[in-house]
């Protein structure tokens, strides 16, 4: 097995995952196929809808004597007509929808490995939301008390270990710890489809969150019985990597079709929402007159058509950085879903996310209303606003949103302020209070928002503002004060290095400024749009400033810098010694060469490449977070850009 | 031509329109055929999307010596092998965008008429955001002066006036207003691509109300030029009816994708994000691969089956009660969208939506977010809350939410404030102040809200209970009662009594429960879910309350004695005298047979039928607003439920 990050957004990613039948791309649904009745044939699947795995149900075809033979003789794949990678699951959920199935927990694994099962699943105990802590307590550690038994049965078989514990998120996450140092391959989230049947999606995101703090983060994770595309975007954007669906045979077989925001009685449409082809094809008269058998596999492709195409939706939105707006704009079709997003605003969760928000997008924030004012990237920018960002002066004046950097300076009114004495200058923007010098920087720049916003959303951003200015005397801007069509390059290049100076100590942490700009400072601006380019300190190229976010691209001089002026492990990747003449050459930091890293480093960030005596070696762009690196055995985990020689 | 409503929700509505070449169901799109470059053949369009309607451009036609020599021989239908019904514009539009074109006014709509179109268009002058207010009203007046001319010169075929005015609402809604009192059957909303194109939704909005606000609103209203998905869903909510589009050719020309939320570049894909034929059968590699003129051909399909859908989804909306939750969730997914919902805030348009709202829905009302507690039902709710429903007590107890009506009689607590004096009970609900007595009313009992509230949409609902609970003392529910077992017959009559009369209040106006339940008051319940049925007065059946929305239902009984109680014209729908007999028979009451009506009279409320003399006929329940009744010359007016004898 292999497992690498390939993209990511939000706590998200899209990964390579290959087992000895092929490559999967994740996120990704696994269709379930009941071996004795197939609504829609595997091969029909893959044409239709190009799957690349699915899941089939051991306990189903151990107990049926025709199945078990063929499966035994010949395999799964097989059995199933399928070559493709094939997961199979153990007879849990059918003990806990029928009771006792009498399984011996070992036999059924041992059973999967021997019909050639690609994945296999214990048979965990299933930890309903109406027990008791206690109960749930020793329906875990039976659960790995079994995972350790199966684990020695494997084989090749990959195995998967669901991660149990009901509503309890300190048992979930003591279950996912107790797992993750097992050798297992793969953890199900198990036990949620009875939250999901009540849409208790607040719960079900406190179990997801819980299980994934104690994952090992290398490792696939697959959200156990979910099936309808409402929560595939949320479960992403927390980490999520597979789903299952019986829904899409289920549904269909009762009637019921399925939305990006939900379920639909056939009976009750006159016509379909939806352009997939069976709802292309046909009108709802002409689905009504098919016989009731074929009208359920009609149902149950349209069922998958709309699944995969929100598995396409949300792999485009990670490869773009738009998850969070996507995961918002599902939450406003379903309350339940919407009110389980609050949960990410508790501090715990809120700092979680941020760790795993990366620093830079594809493409700009776009807002969706009062909830996005809570995204990660968001909290991590007024975070760094007040640890990071100084105030310098005792007066700060607040000018409206829209303000040009520049022509301030050419303001009488400015002019005697200034002259008078030195003054923050804050503009009143969108995102709260951003001090000017960091008007280009992701995601102020890069975000669109409405020019007059909403009076709830205002509300939430007054709170940051009072924070943010209350040591300081707050003149507000004069709409009307002259602006002089004078210049004075003088006061642009003082502006400019203010500029650079907050932009380097937010992106890289306080200091990095002091760090960076030593020496006779030259600053190149784009001569088409005036921004900043370059920075150049006694001759010598330190930074770049990006165009598309506003932040810095170190140069070799710039990560020497950073080096010198921050102590270790701070801004640093560590590679073995391995590593080092590779690195050298220029080529990228592999996962499984990383040593240590800084754990402020979040992805995307710009980083300095060090051996184990924290010699200086290279800069580059960090892919992965430090707990990734450090588990990963697959994949980049630091893009290099320029080495020493 | 007859135009006639069969569904509707918030201010929009799903109408049957037809034109001598057949039947039209709106809100619908006209694709527009470039009869020089159709990149879809019309019978292609046909068959893949059913299509009942396109426009073409007469002016395109009649430039071209063999277009126009075929069109004015064969026609144009068969001109462009079509046999639905066809609209034509005028040139209007290409002299927006190249400059003069040298067209005569009236010998265009000659030319259109000559070519057998179903609906052709006037030249009018198209008036762009940027112009003054005079030069806006200057091209206004020219509109209609060739309006007027074009009328004489129409024949048989049905005419198109669009309304004209830049972005300045007082001018829209003067032409509107004067085009409407002339003979012309079809309504465009003029020179909004603009505004389109810059995404100055905010704009859009106050052009299509000031418009609507001076139509003649038994005319199909048509937005002119849009044809992207994203201004559907809002501009059917405000009334528009037909859409066109060359957005689905042009923007695959342009190797562009649209969606329900926006438009992306095919080259910036790497999986589409869509599950319709064209991106179900073919990969974005395939797609790659094709010559550029068939991957256009691709691209328009797929653009047409997104919009098509979003259609479908749009009346679908429509007929299930769901409009607003539809514009709520796509505004999350544009900033600018978003922004416009804000003009729907102000009190002016605020009514006008209020007007058109339906009292009572098919689905319950979905929370999207803070923005639904500023839709059209929930603001009725608190307006007649403060107009209709009488606070009777000095005291107020909030009760938690979820409170069950009559578990408080029994509580120690409540006694002991009851024994002292009367007391007002209104639970704590997501959407307000809810008393007690209207707790199954709708929209409070058939509203799906999280749980847990945010707490922006808490301020919005803290504002509106201030002032309903400012003149009485506050006290608030003890979660802590204890709450007794036994039973009061006596406590529960009294609270049903003070239930069916609020309900009553509220749903009639001040005064109706006075005026219906006259005499010895019978509450029939059902034995099933213990809720009140049918109430019987002196011996007679006066209303039903309904189990959907807890709302009543008039029987004769109780139409006759709000007829009593209610002077002229209230709840009144008046029919002339050629109608009495078929009403007094029980049928249904078609627009054309209304003299007049209540204007507080609501889409699906009860009310009470007579003729000119008053003389009470029947009861039923209203399709249509007074101002539709009074213009509509199709369709039903008022449903009748029983007449006299």
């Amino acid at each position: 097995m292999t497992f690498e990050i390939k993209e990511r957004d939000a706590a998200g990613r899209l990964c390579q995952f290959t087992t000895k039948h092929g490559r999967v791309t994740t996120p990704n649904l696994l269709p379930v196929i009941n071996p004795n009745k197939m609504i829609i044939s595997t091969a029909e699947m893959k044409k239709r809808f190009g799957i690349e795995i699915l899941i089939t149900n051991s306990y189903i075809i151990s107990k049926d004597p025709a199945l078990r033979k063929k499966a035994l003789e010949s395999g799964v794949h097989n059995l199933i007509d399928f070559q493709g990678s094939i997961m199979t699951d153990s007879g849990t959920f059918q003990s806990y929808v029928y009771g006792d199935v009498h399984l011996d927990p070992v036999e059924i694994v041992r059973f999967q490995r021997n019909i050639g099962s690609d994945i296999g699943t214990i048979l965990d105990v299933f930890g309903t939301p109406g027990i008791t802590k206690d109960e749930a307590a020793k329906g875990v550690n039976e659960t790995i008390v079994r995972a350790k038994k199966s684990i020695s049965e494997k084989g090749e078989m990959l195995l998967a270990c669901p991660v149990q514990g009901s509503v309890y998120p300190e048992l979930r996450e003591d279950c996912a710890r107790q797992l993750s140092s097992l050798d297992a391959d793969f953890f199900p989230i198990g036990g949620v489809v009875p939250l999901m049947e009540n849409q208790r999606y607040t719960d079900l995101v406190r179990c997801i969150l819980a299980a994934k703090r104690g994952l090992d983060p290398s490792k696939p994770v697959h959200l156990f019985g979910a099936g309808h595309p409402l929560v595939f975007p949320l479960a992403v954007a927390l980490g999520c990597d597979f789903f299952d669906s019986s829904a899409y045979a289920k549904y269909a077989q009762d009637g019921r079709l399925i939305f990006p925001w939900g379920t639909e009685k056939f009976n009750e449409l006159r016509e379909i929402p939806c352009c997939c082809p069976i709802c292309s094809d046909s009108t709802v008269s002409e689905l009504q007159h098919l016989d009731e058998k074929e009208r359920t596999v009609q149902f149950a492709l349209h069922n998958l058509y709309v699944s995969f195409a929100e598995l396409k939706t949300i792999r485009e939105a990670i490869r773009a950085g738009w998850v969070w707006e996507l995961v918002e704009q599902r939450a406003s079709t379903n309350p339940f879903l919407a009110e389980a997003l609050h949960v990410l605003r508790e501090p715990d969760h809120r700092n979680w996310l941020e760790h795993y928000e990366p620093t830079s997008k594809k493409t700009a924030m776009f807002f969706t209303g009062p909830q996005t004012m809570y995204r990660p990237a968001i909290y991590r920018y007024h975070t760094r606003l007040f640890s990071r960002f100084e105030l310098l002066f005792d007066t700060t004046m607040v000018l409206p949103e829209g303000t040009k950097p520049y022509s301030m300076f050419y303001a009488q009114k400015v002019k005697e302020i200034l002259r008078k004495k030195n003054v923050n200058f804050v503009v009143d923007s969108s995102l709260g209070p951003v001090p000017l010098e960091l008007d280009e920087m992701y995601p102020l720049a890069q975000s669109v928002f409405p020019a007059t916003l909403d009076k709830e959303t205002k509300a939430i951003i007054r709170q940051v503002f009072k924070r943010f200015l209350k040591n300081t005397t707050v003149i507000h801007w004069d709409a009307n004060t002259t602006v002089q069509p004078e210049k004075s390059r003088t006061a642009m290049f003082d502006f400019d290095k203010r500029r650079i100076s907050a932009v380097a100590d937010m992106q890289f942490g306080h200091g990095a400024a002091t760090a960076l700009f030593q020496g006779k400072l030259t600053i190149i601006k784009s001569k088409r749009t005036g921004k900043i380019r370059n920075i150049i300190c006694d001759g010598r190229h330190v930074v770049s400033m990006r165009a598309e976010d506003g932040l810095f691209t170190l140069k070799l001089e710039g990560g020497s810098r950073l080096h010198t002026g921050f102590k270790y492990p701070l801004l640093r990747v560590i590679v073995s010694n391995d590593a080092v003449p590779f690195v050298k050459e220029g080529k990228s930091v592999f996962a499984k060469f990383v040593i240590d890293c800084d754990p402020d480093l979040r992805p995307f960030d710009e980083c300095v490449i060090v051996d184990k005596d924290d010699s200086f070696l290279a800069i580059g762009r960090v892919i992965l977070t430090r707990d990734e690196m450090l588990s990963f055995h697959h994949g980049m985990a630091v893009k290099t850009r320029e080495s020493i020689q």
